[in-house]
């Protein structure tokens, strides 16, 4: 388990990885969201052990990326469902599986296809600027250091590899005043 | 390990996870794509050991993610590069990361934040469908099965479930001519 050092780390990836950079977690947030919700569906489905199921359950419920919910009293039965923070998660699967489609899905093609009911296609994701709507790739963006970071384990040469950059031979940032104009 | 078992189940999001859904990997690719190459680097940047960090470049570069390359000759010294394959993980990592400054920067704020080079604005990532732009979430999209789908261990209860909804009833799947009009 890498999961303590990890949330320690000033890096909003180590800390979502934290919690989601498990396989299992990415497949029961994937069931969730697909509207496998029960556990008995949850462990069959996915084929893993209870304990290696309810454990990473708790941990979700206690992250509060999913809730546990009564739909039924006698016998009482509980299903989980995604808050908010989890829904938010389905970015983080709909790239992990935009990329398995792409250089695993082989000649049988992919396993499924994602359906957007908004415009009514079968459709990819594009990982989109939310300023002009351009693809983002490495090539075409650099991360500049933010309020957050720091020099520590896990980011002890990206630290100060980021602040090295210079964020105001660019632009300012947003939605937070310029505290010493260069 | 989870590898051996994910790898064989018929679900990109479960390939996908099977090669990057590991925490120190997906640090090793923010690394890599933020320019920190070198094994030594990498290893003090993330604080963990020789020995994990050897046995995930080695996979990584078994996977065609990364590719090792020399870059001095006296003495040899060698860095990892990403491949194209190992470029388009940015998706999955822009996601993380924009989760994580969501719901874990807490009062500090992010630690890095996102500039795009090509709209000169500091930026997050929008999840947008590639036929309309629009954002997906799991809301107003739904996964219909494709020609790769199996019902099989990961996919026992998944698989039927996408089998019970009717693609035709929405749209022709995308570059792929329908073989059964219903």
């Amino acid at each position: 388990m890498t999961r303590t050092p990890l949330a320690g780390v000033a890096c909003s990836i180590a800390r979502a990885a934290d919690v989601f950079g498990d396989a299992w977690t990415a497949l029961i947030m994937r069931d969730v969201l697909a509207g496998i919700t029960r556990f008995d569906d949850l462990a069959h489905d996915l084929g893993i052990s209870r304990k290696v199921l309810a454990a990473r359950l708790t941990r979700l419920v206690g992250e509060g990326v999913l809730v546990r919910e009564r739909y039924q009293d006698r016998p009482p039965r509980e299903h989980y469902l995604a808050t908010d923070k989890g829904k938010e998660l389905y970015a983080v699967l709909l790239a992990l599986m935009c990329w398995g489609d792409r250089w695993y899905a082989g000649s049988d093609g992919p396993p499924a296809v994602i359906h957007h009911l908004g415009c009514g296609q079968h459709t990819t994701l594009v990982p989109a600027c939310a300023h002009c709507g351009e693809p983002l790739t490495p090539d075409n963006t650099t991360q500049l250091p933010g309020p957050g970071g720091r020099t520590d384990p896990g980011t002890r040469v990206l630290g100060p590899l980021l602040a090295s950059r210079s964020p105001r031979a660019d632009a300012p940032p947003p939605s937070r005043p310029a505290t010493d104009a260069g």
